[in-house]
């Protein structure tokens, strides 16, 4: 299987370094890393993951990596547009495109413009910061669900999990892949969005403050109303075992928090304004997320 | 009639000054600015407004100015807890208590320490800009309604008033303070909280982004609502006459934005957390000012 990874910050660097470590044919596109990863390679390190490729197949342009069977597409979601110029050299008859983006709206992006037929998502469930290019901290976790955007698992989607699975990544398949997004949101929508517009703090303080937790749970049960207008139902319990899970992840700065510190452009309509645009139209009113979602695109414009 | 203000910052000075200006007997309760008012006295400047007070009744402490008719108070209601030593000095039986402040509480709070038949309440609409300690500028606006706290006006609300206007105030008695205290935070709310909580924005921006506009107008519905719950019906198209008038103000940043960008302490509790409890003891939900609230919060705490 050849496989290249157009997007090569942290999700890219990871998830492809894994595939590449563990002996797979993989393909990284690279922009501003290019002289630097050629020269060092990737390096993820932390306590549950350390290793290193030292000789990385890097390219500049796509042309140059020619079509393969299978594209990790690990872009910001802002900048998908340039998938119309990065995609099309990488293309054969059967090639997958993998989205391991944020939020909702990547794989209708793919599907119109590539074919909905080619489209797979992959939700990553990890804590990574992105050193410098090719310098990836692991902080924990690292699981990853991968499912069709069209219908139920094939047998590609299956074989796509265990490329993963033998290089050492847990990975399974769902086969209700939208639902597990909408499930990602209900807790990447107060999170992300509370810790940069409350001023940059951490989930713990989130949780700490009486107005925020409050706050937090609130927009959880939103997008839970959310999810279930546009017909999936989420674990009755989700909330609660979402925020326990956030209280053990002690001072943690989301990854959006650290871009938007970095000044780096947040992925603001992924994340929170097509979640909305989508229970709205399916007639459900989201008032937090509604007022939310403009302080948040107020912010990022200001960072722009 | 002997007067007494305490709080010397842009109200205050403004307030005051034109008592004082129009020949009154007012007395200056000063703290920080003391040297400088004593020494430059009081200057408003503005292109509808532009006096100077050369000598100053200046004072470091309330037993040297001892007991008045009228207090005005205009202190931060963030340093309502100083009142308790600043006002007895000023009190006879008689003394009347202005609070010039701004959101709601300040009443109650000087009520309970002080007796409800002392306390008047006034509302300002203005706009000002404190350069430094006495010099104020002055940038539009500056009527003033006043009321009794408790009841409706009597022979001494129209005799405060009075004296106001005489010293070229645009002053009107009004019957329903409270009533005009929520009316005012339609307002206040949403163009003070949502300036801030987007990053530092005029009102101008606010009304030009679209999602921002409509956060705004969700907001002011709320509280009028919120309002109405609380025994008080604001005119119908109450929102309609602020959006206009937002509308006139140009690139405006309201007087709690620039406190904040100047690292003071935000009066979070008078303008969005107590109407907020008052409306929710009243069975009334208010999701977006409630989010609002807890981030204001936050963003202020993160500044002290």
């Amino acid at each position: 299987m050849k496989i290249a990874v157009v997007g090569t910050g942290a999700i890219g660097s990871f998830y492809g370094g894994k595939l590449a470590h563990g002996g797979r044919d993989v393909h990284f596109l690279l922009r501003s890393g290019f002289a630097k990863i050629k020269r060092s390679g990737i390096r993820i390190r932390g306590k549950k993951e350390n290793f290193h490729i030292a000789r990385v197949q890097g390219y500049k342009a796509a042309d140059a990596i020619g079509p393969v069977d299978l594209v990790l597409i690990a872009l910001k979601a802002t900048n998908n547009e340039a998938l119309l110029q990065l995609i099309p050299p990488l293309l054969h008859q059967q090639t997958i495109l993998l989205t391991l983006q944020n939020g909702l709206g990547n794989e209708d992006f793919l599907a119109q413009h590539f074919g909905a037929d080619r489209v797979m998502s992959g939700l990553c469930f990890i804590c990574l910061n992105r050193i410098s290019p090719g310098l990836i901290e692991h902080l924990d976790y690292g699981h990853l669900n991968i499912g069709e955007f069209v219908g139920q698992a094939k047998a590609r989607t299956h074989d796509v999990v265990r490329e993963f699975q033998q290089c050492g990544v847990v990975c399974r398949v769902v086969d209700n892949l939208m639902q597990e997004r909408w499930g990602k949101l209900v807790w990447n929508i107060p999170f992300n969005g509370l810790t940069i517009a409350a001023g940059g703090i951490t989930t713990a303080d989130v949780l700490r403050d009486h107005s925020l937790h409050a706050a937090a749970l609130a927009l959880m049960d939103e997008v839970i109303q959310g999810a279930k207008s546009c017909g999936y139902n989420l674990p009755a319990n989700i909330a609660l075992e979402l925020t326990k899970r956030t209280e053990t992840m002690g001072a943690y700065k989301p990854s959006t928090l650290l871009d938007f510190e970095a000044g780096r452009a947040l992925e603001v309509e992924a994340i929170w304004g097509e979640p909305l645009r989508r229970a709205q139209a399916s007639g459900t009113a989201m008032p937090r997320l509604e007022q939310l979602y403009a302080l948040l695109k107020s912010l990022n414009a200001r960072r722009e």
